[in-house]
């Protein structure tokens, strides 16, 4: 029934594992990870972070009309008026298509950490990824809370990252410093995510945090530009996950002047420091993407607006055909032209097209570029990161999109998935 | 370089091979098929097709703004004013993403066969289908013209089929009879096409002849409206093709009274006939999708529009993790659910959504049925043919799409189509 093709020991793309020592705690966050048995014994599934008091939090969230539980819950509770002081995420099981019941039960978790925590439920935030549409066993994620609580430490960010392992291959952490306004600013962010991953807002799950001093009303757009510029540009498989959810905590811990404004000298060196980890967060979710082999960078450039450079982007980045000839290293690039050719600009003339591949001219106002020799195609193609680069001319405006090849291991990952 | 899975036999879905004997010749239509070495030796890859004057010639083509050099040909010269009298096919190169020069070598071919014929070049439609952005063979086309003509007769439609396949594990050729207005009206057609097919206005190639007699002014609206009901609502790997074309041929020589109105008794039966010819000849293109093992069709109700159902159609017919999961006939249907849910219905409310896997009631408002048993939607998934049923809950519109799993198989093709 399932396929039997052997699995090639699974290897994420030039994606070294976090050193537990690069990871910095962020002062004002404390981490528990806890095995629940959600779906599989022995298993680390369920994780706490616990966020002090004082903290700003705001997340950006799927666009997914079938959107799960948790992420309805959180949506009500980060406009509830009360200060978010926990998150509760466990893996094995997406609480998405379940109804009315899939809503109790996130509620009812959110009460049983509250209780512990003594808070109110709306100042936690739950988070779940796995199987969709089966039902949440909300008592073993219950049941599990007290050991996640006795393992919070500050240092536990690596544990975090494994806590929220689904078919990743290996857990997904970064941690940078920044000098703001005086002061050694923290930014330490984990996330995870490798198939269903076609992020609309944000990705399956992001976590980044900062003990930054930020003002509260310029919370919600960092968070937004964040996710815009980081997961909100990569795409595994072109499915937009039911549970996608990208939050940012900055925990006003930091010893320098609070941030007023995002295009001040402070602001914009927390931006960019905080923008490089979430796009290294994003790009590990491709690197690690079910089955991949390569990193494909996809910049689409010359468009009349940003919105269909990232179309033109996106219809490359999706095209199984495409995918699988970066798979086979096969310099099959009209596939590309094809891709481009379908994209959805209604008004697109194909003799104003160049394409390259890295340094390599493939194609020059629409046609085969008379200088182009197969194997310089060929040899871009071998390598384990690759860079397409569309040049429509017709405008000014660029975007970028990153993703990865098309496997038999993504076939085999998915085939196989809930065995 | 290229993956090393072995091939499993390839066998396309329920598709039975033809019987030359069930394809009825279309009087005023003969074929003629050659070996013409256009990328292999020994491979029928050169077919003719010869009509009579005072036929009818209409075609729908590629909406992809890469469309291929041959596609911009037959429009022009399908809006020549010159009666179309010859199509010559050619496989193993698309003549596409090759600029100006592709243009060239498109007319070259027309008017060497124009000569042949002492027609005009603008009498003659090309097609070309094979590879992207390679310089096309045509003096290896132009030579093979003198053998295709020399095979040329009625009862070859057949060896057309053959002539046009590429990565098509079978030929796909179709006929019927119907009655009009007391004439036995024959309609015959052959397709093509494995991978690469989304069809935006048409398929890779398909063509369709009838000896019926059809008001001209009637012809156009005729290949729109079979195009639209058939080749526009099929999918294999969401790739719309740089080469679709879809052509109506009706050489007005059966004996009845000329159809004058569409939605007349005799023009609803032949419209009826040729749509079901046509429909038959799409689907062969998904059963013998790359890769497939088994037949989808994806069906969704009650929506506002039929357009919005055929959006939220297209979205799962598309999912790489839905299509994967038919192929290991795991019944993870939450992946439908998520497919719905991103198809890009903004107002979509989850909780008005059935889902069906033909009989089996699987999720019911949004959740899972209470009713609904694992081992139901096993049963289901474990079919060749599968009706996935959507009820959105808001509306009265329905619309339905055909589609193929996706398999092992098709990455295997498409790593190593060009080798």
């Amino acid at each position: 029934m399932t396929p039997t093709l052997e699995k090639a020991p699974a290897m994420p793309v030039n994606l070294p594992l976090p050193n537990p020592a690069d990871l910095y705690p962020v002062p004002g966050v404390r981490i528990g990870v806890a095995e629940a048995g959600v779906r599989k014994a022995h298993k680390k599934d369920l994780t706490v972070v616990l966020i002090d008091e004082g903290a700003s939090v705001h997340g950006v969230f799927t666009q997914n009309r079938f959107c799960a539980a948790p992420v309805q819950v959180c949506r009500e509770h980060l406009t509830s008026g009360y200060g978010v002081r926990a998150m509760v995420i466990n893996t094995g099981n997406a609480n998405a298509g379940t109804g009315e019941e899939g809503l109790i039960r996130a509620r009812t978790v959110c009460i049983a950490l509250a209780r512990e925590l003594e808070l109110a439920p709306e100042q936690i935030l739950p988070f779940s990824t796995g199987v969709i549409m089966e039902p949440l066993p909300h008592d073993r994620i219950i049941a599990g809370l007290p050991a996640a609580l006795a393992d919070a430490r500050p240092d536990h960010w690596l544990r975090a990252a494994e806590g929220i392992m689904t078919t990743d291959t290996q857990p997904k952490a970064i941690s940078a410093r920044v000098n703001v306004g005086g002061a050694a600013v923290t930014i330490t962010g984990i996330s995870k995510g490798a198939g269903m991953i076609r992020p609309n807002m944000a990705t399956m799950l992001g976590f980044i945090a900062t003990d930054a001093c930020v003002a509260p009303e310029l919370m919600q757009r960092l968070a937004t530009e964040l996710a815009d510029g980081s997961f909100n540009r990569v795409t595994v498989d072109g499915d937009t996950s039911t549970n996608d959810s990208f939050v940012v905590i900055a925990t006003h811990q930091a010893e320098h002047p609070t941030i007023t404004a995002l295009d001040s000298a402070d602001g914009q060196a927390l931006k960019a420091a905080m923008l490089d980890v979430a796009r290294q967060l994003a790009q590990a979710i491709v690197r690690d993407g079910e089955g991949a082999t390569k990193f494909i960078t996809v910049r689409v450039e010359g468009g009349k607006t940003s919105d269909e450079c990232r179309q033109v982007a996106y219809a490359i980045a999706h095209s199984p055909l495409v995918k699988t000839a970066f798979f086979a290293s096969d310099p099959n690039l009209g596939r590309i032209l094809a891709a481009v050719g379908y994209a959805g600009i209604a008004d697109l003339d194909q003799t104003g097209i160049d394409l390259y591949l890295d340094d390599v001219h493939v194609a020059l106002k629409g046609g085969r570029h008379p200088a182009y020799r197969e194997e310089d195609g060929q040899r871009v193609m071998k390598q384990s990161e690759i860079t397409v680069r569309v040049v429509l001319g017709r405008g000014t405006a660029s975007d970028t999109v990153w993703t990865c090849d098309f496997s038999h291991d993504y076939v085999t990952i998915n085939a196989d998935y809930r065995s």
